[in-house]
């Protein structure tokens, strides 16, 4: 994995010349493995294989090289693979010339991780240590151990989790970003309203998504687990939190409402809530939610669109439900003035 | 005016016992006056009195010495009567024997506006002071012209309006409460969401509500006025800031920028939004604007609820829509451990 | 109380006219006594009495015999009057002649109870008598022990436990009611849908709103509960079921899947579910509580209208959200051809 | 039409290696014939064809043997087809060898139907024999009369249609058996519900999706009649029962109740419900149905996963609007405890 | 009933002054009558009166002369009283001193009837010769004669029904006033849209709400008829067009278009549409009639304003969802420069 | 461009045997024009080109003759091409022979420009001079002379633009046609409705929608604008009519409910007005929009299946609802008898 550099992303194959014959290296992950059988009874496989910028499917048989390998590999795996361009019937679909798996602790140390998945623009480590700084920013003992109670109960999911499937953080690490990004604009506004207790509002937004450890599952590749599907976030973080409490012995008044945060912070029952916010600290953590929701939108678009976006507004955002203006406002002009 | 303490609100006048017969002095908001005729031809007034605390209504027959004040004065009117309790048939009535008109200038250098409207909690002159620094706040000497010129143009209305009619900082003074405790909460938040241009968002959270001051009308007693019905805050806000930025020939991408905050900072069509909000800065005013409007109604149910409530949930909130948790939570026992 | 007869319901007292002057004695619910202070410093209580048939509030004055009575009184409590017939500004204002308190153990013993507050028209003791037998054709041992764990653990109070606040089955045993009148007709669909497992639907139905035992507060008077309005009767019953679940070591499979039946069982996010159902069981409980629940509301609709009706429709009713019509079909003189 | 068995489904034509050449047999649907013409004046035509597990389209020319025989058939025809495996721009175009008509006579003495289109899992004539057994049960004669009535009046049609287009019991006989199975229902629940009259609520079941028989059209290809677009199946039904009961003469009283269990059975107006139901025996049709079509969506997906599924969970099914756990529940251990 | 001018109207009644004694006489509208038994056994009834101007309730006891009367007359009878001004708890209570019957027969030659209930402010008369005329605009004879069927089927009692019970043209007459405006729009605007049939569209807007003759009962007192509540005007008509186009035998296609409009002219299912317009003529039909109810409800708001109004603005409007304006544009100055 | 009778359509492109290798010519729209460089180095382009009937795109390389033209055209050009028949990968994609630029005035003064994009039926230059006499009705000197300076504002534009994107009236010359036959119908109608002020009302027909010629943008390829997408048509359309009034010196009354009129003509909040009509204008002026509307939808479904349509219903129409029955009602029959 010396030549990181001259690997291509599905984005650049497919921008090579369709009638063009070029060869290229990449590393891809394994989205799907479907075993098929052709008439002549030859099994053969269907292999989607893909990175964050697209991604395409190809028949491996039986007679090649890699069809092991293939076999082997599960959704999720990772490949680095030698092919040559082709196209069949529209479709990319080159011939497959090698192809070698690449170990999780390979991947630990490349910089190819951020090419197969999209990823959280701050640095992981950094956001994470951070964070610890939030645990420890909560003064009253008990509320502190019960928000770490529930860290060391879910470990290290929450760092690489997404924070959605679809929509706001919808990438690695997002949920941690997030949820980062909730308690540093919580910390700014709690001075603001002294009649929300700092202590409960800050644990309630630490752990008012960790549910969704347990509704996501897969590395690389995210779907909705079997609890996710059954339970939902919601339910599954209340337990979460319920569950350190009790072990923590926090007082029943203050668990009562720090389950309470997690249970209504969806804002609107058919949003997912189960109840309706009912405490100035249930209402305040929805509220910087929802704004921390919708500027992690507009922060993605802006990052998608860089720095000259090509086009003035993006297109329509379902979570934004417009258009966003992906220019920067003229400024400049007038203060230089 | 001189022994405000003697007079009593009209909470206070019904809490005396209905069968007994006190006098008692009260100054009180003419809400209402109807002329009406008597079977025998004779003319007379229905009267409705009150302040923040309740009201009551009452005939005044031609023949009464007070038949000619309230003649003259209009809804919004001010007066100190004295009168004998009475009731007729179930309602308050009591009998007057004497009213005379409290001036505005005799009111303004009195501590009894208080007791006739609901005011901000928060010193109306201190938030006006602090008002001023928000908007020098703001670095682009253009964009802080085009908001000073809104507020000249507006003038003394601005300070003594409320927010609403019905829902959140609904009283004297709320909507400078309201706009300054978002204009606080917008300079905490900007420094953590650096794609959003702060002068434009402190200038969209300065100028959002101004169509306000022209939506309602009355200084007691605040009702739509036909501008309002007609055309509505945001249009009216959108048009007062696009006076002033032609005024000040702001640079047509950034008046145009400014305008989209007012014209979407409702969030929904359906809640009164023009347009939905499709800038970073129109975004983040459109959430902050939610956020503190929530806030907003948490805090005068905790203050009207006072230091030890009666009940421990209030009544269900239309605008919450919830019941809220009034008393605090224990956290002092847990930390004195 | 031996001549429960002469008695007179509120419903009665205010049919006797207006003008006359009867005495009557009535056993009454106290449904809130309020503390006031008149002008000259007396204390007096301003007391709320009524029965299932309507109500009233009459002041107690501190000389009365009654006035300490009231004052050791709750909400809730039960007191015999006698009084003479007095109407005071248009309102019932009976002068009392004597009160006393009506303990709950000689509630217990009368039918007293039945004229004070609403109650299921089948008689309590069959109904528990036949829900054991539920319970006991739970076949599969570890899901009858969870059901029974549930049912151990919250005891006495699911008996009386009304269904809803004002909805269906809204009145004292109406949750068991309405709980037995589903497992009836579950176990009458069970053979009809062999893809629905029937232990677990039995359980799913038996326990599925166990959390209102816990939502609802009051034993004649009935209100939310504290955790009621912060978690709902919702995550209330499943963490009933998850308790008895792990105390009884239910199988994970098992008991996620009977979790998961409490969590969807209201049908739709807005009427409170925590997820939608989404296995066979959580499909059926959830539309055979709809069926019943509607039932209920026909059921009690014609109970009130008695055998011959005044009206041949009821009222609106706003959760079958039409007018019911009350009348019986003619089937008997086609059928007599 | 000897050999079936070597007969393949289009699922399995296009489990077919692509690059092969096989010959194959085929029975298919015509779905849809277009007429063209070439550049060159020859006119060709484009056919789709398919059966219950796909379909694809494909040019026949004016040389070609088949031509005159797709001129002829019509949507809904049948073809015995033997063909070699091709594939045109990326979509199956198999070389057609021959082409043969399938009659409606071969049809009916053959097992091929059941490959063509999806069909009720139950045996077809058992259902009927049980529905008259329910019409049976009716005992008032003239409403049995009126039920008998209608299916004279809409015979065999009612046999074989769908209950829907694309949501509950959209197939086959799928309408008989939706009735026949909520027949069953009903009949397990009325005793449970004694205010419910049993003939009224069982002639409604019975006749309560009569309209659809109107509403859809095509024997084999299902689509929405003229009548079904101009006036839905509500009012078609309606008319169908005034009919026969007008015919019979049933009592006015009765035949009302009838037409209005017709009326209300969808439910809700935006279900489209001609009003909402307001009778007994309409409440509970209403419910009964509801429940019914979400256990046939249950049961649909269930057997088109089959014993084994390959996913844990379903796909999102629209009208359960949730994705169904498809693994059946592990009782078998702990029961064998 | 010589003397109409000096009768009083309910709400001149009660502008009298209060602690007056003035005797008056009315003629007043029987709203309800309730039998009562006293304590003492005598039976008395609650009688409420009222006219279009407001109502009030009485007792009127056995020994009055006037308690066989009102045993007599029903809810929608009509008398005569002379009485003199009471007061009862804050409630008009005039003491009876005489009562006798109006009949139906002096009602009609009389003017008292336009006091009793609102009436549409144009003729009944001359609408309906205009309504004649309508119908005979159309040309295609089976069309004109299906609904000339229709008209001689329900015959006198469209010619006073209202349009609605609370909303659009719901007073007596209004249902004639109304469907004449749709005609008189529709013909104004037929010219413009060629495609739209001018014979359905005419005869589609003569009939739509014809079923409202059968949905609504009472002359003077207006509710909702058992077949109303059962059924719902929409099918109500569709049966009335139905059956007079079978009788007249008119071509299917041209029936099932004419009960195609009545069935869809509701315009949403959620307003009680049986189905949404799908043809030319039901679209225009539905959006005439949407625009004539609007203007409807425009028309009477200003109408009871008067020309000079004592408010700017009306109340909200609950059809209109708008306070409206209800001053004259000043375009007079203008155009007289 | 002589021979315009031998251009193709690019239906009928795709309608030419995909087989065969015929040469065409055609005019076409340049809808796209994307940048590429090969995997060569080499740069290339991708072109979407299309008229009315459809559109296809093909790479022109960078030694092609075309390959500067259409670097220099931009999205909204139009070339005249020759080319032979090809097919790649299932999509046409044709072999250039020859390409030419269409300028401006070569395309004014031709039939082309009609198959390039759909067009109002009716005669444009018709419908402005008719136009012209709907500003001349109105007899308000002040009214009409604002009406006038909005038209003199934004000029030729109105002519051209589409009424919108994708719903009625939605092509070149629609909103010309649009508001032309609303203003035909709404003085069909002022007769009847008398409480509307008729010059008020024709006024704001005619600016109703004026804000739409700066929210679309673009000749033959219609999209947002920037301050479409920033302000929305309602207030771009409210501030033209105020800008022309201010200039007429409008009385600022008449201003107001003509400003009115357009904040208020989409009728519903959701559906974009920025208040609720509250004058009789606005509200007649929002119905009679919603109705030429929705008849312009029915006429382009009857215009574009033409005199004989292959299929009975249209397609589900969005706007509408429903499928529309596309053939005439049969009256000729009858009325021959």
């Amino acid at each position: 994995m010396a030549d990181i550099q001259s690997l291509l992303s599905v984005r650049e194959i497919k921008a090579l010349d369709k009638n063009g014959s070029d060869t290229f290296a990449s590393v891809l992950l394994v989205r799907r493995v479907t075993s098929k059988t052709a008439k002549n009874g030859n099994p053969f496989l269907t292999v989607e294989l893909g990175d964050k910028t697209g991604s395409f499917a190809q028949n491996v048989f039986g007679d090649s090289p890699a069809f092991d390998l293939f076999t082997s590999l599960r959704e999720g795996g990772v490949v680095r693979i030698e092919a040559k361009l082709d196209y069949y019937r529209d479709a990319l679909s080159p011939k497959l010339l090698s192809a070698e798996p690449i170990t999780t602790d390979q991947l630990a140390g490349s910089a190819v991780l951020a090419n197969l998945v999209e990823t959280a623009p701050e640095d992981a480590d950094a956001l994470w240590t951070e964070f610890q700084q939030h645990i420890a920013a909560i003064r009253h003992p008990d509320i502190r151990a019960t928000v770490q109670a529930v860290f060391d109960d879910i470990g290290e999911s929450f760092r690489i989790a997404p924070a959605a499937v679809a929509m706001h953080h919808a990438y690695r690490h997002g949920l941690l970003e997030h949820t980062t990004h909730m308690a540093r604009a919580a910390r700014a506004l709690l001075p603001l309203y002294p009649e929300v207790d700092p202590d409960l509002a800050l644990a309630g937004v630490l752990v008012h998504d960790t549910g969704k450890v347990i509704e996501y599952q897969g590395d690389l590749v995210t779907t909705k687990s079997r609890r996710g599907l059954l339970q939902g976030h919601v339910v599954l973080g209340y337990q979460l939190v319920r569950k350190a409490g009790m072990k923590v012995k926090l007082a029943s008044d203050l668990l009562e409402r720090l389950e309470h945060i997690v249970l209504s912070h969806q804002g609107e029952l058919e949003w997912g809530a189960a109840v309706i916010a009912a405490t100035p600290e249930a209402v305040f953590v929805a509220k910087v939610d929802d704004l921390d929701a919708k500027m992690g939108m507009v922060q993605r678009l802006l990052r998608n669109a860089g720095e000259n976006p090509a086009d003035e507004f993006s297109e329509k955002h379902f979570g934004l439900n417009s258009q966003l203006l992906l220019t920067k406002p003229k400024t400049q002009t007038a203060t230089s003035t």
